[in-house]
């Protein structure tokens, strides 16, 4: 069974991210293999984020696995419950060789050429989170997820 | 200008917890008073909620301010984005004396009479989040209404 990887952009910097990212990261790593892979995020002012979101996506698409699905986080993305998303992931990981890529672009997104590359296409709600705790909100669904196909006690509807 | 008020059931306690809401909470004093009500959870057994969500209620109506609005995040709540979040608290904000409480329950919810003290109810996700984490992502949203109503660049589309 191969792991989960997730693709972010930029360091994890603020302190209850980090601490957040650490605690989750500890509790998935007995459950599944798992791989935080970070691209560097590119320097980029408000008014021109193009040239960001292309270089950006050049360094996510270069960490993509050939043939292995892809989970992109985005706005526009269909929203699930936990329990949907937990069905999704163990769907991907059983098509595929066991493992799924998670992207999470910088803070003005992606390009057309890694939306291209999602095999699902994500949102984990309505309203926008700063990308420092979104990664902390992906890792306890990834972690819910995972105990939710253990059978463990954590998740209750 | 009256202030902010979150009432939530059980101590603050994991340490990403701690250290997102105190960012939040710091982030937000400039822009609006808050005080973050901690009532206490009642022990209960999986298989008897009722009694200690009973409990938890009685502690949260009697922190109530008469006439204030309530806002409930609830499971079933409305959904917003978060211009729609800033929007409605804005909204409350004028029709009342300028306070808002917001209620967070324990982890199996508020009774009845919580629930017909709420003059909105928003859910942040579909997902589910653990309480210790929803503590956070409210305060940001909160934080980030503040910033869109002072015409701040922290929000962006």
């Amino acid at each position: 069974m191969q792991g989960l990887r997730i693709i972010w952009v930029g360091k994890t910097k603020l302190g209850y991210s980090r601490v957040g990212v650490s605690s989750f990261v500890k509790r998935i790593t007995p459950l599944s293999n798992l791989e935080c892979i970070e691209v560097r995020g590119a320097v980029h002012s408000n008014r021109e984020p193009e040239a960001a979101i292309r270089v950006e996506s050049d360094a996510i698409l270069k960490r993509l696995q050939p043939r292995e699905p892809v989970i992109l986080l985005h706005e526009n993305g269909k929203q699930h419950s936990s329990r949907e998303l937990a069905q999704l992931l163990g769907n991907l990981r059983e098509q595929g060789s066991g493992g799924v890529t998670f992207v999470l672009g910088g803070a003005y997104g992606v390009d057309e050429r890694v939306e291209a590359s999602a095999t699902e296409t994500i949102s984990l709600s309505r309203m926008t989170f700063p990308h420092q705790l979104v990664r902390v909100m992906l890792l306890e669904q990834i972690y819910r997820a995972l105990t939710l196909h253990g059978g463990h006690a954590y998740h209750h509807d």
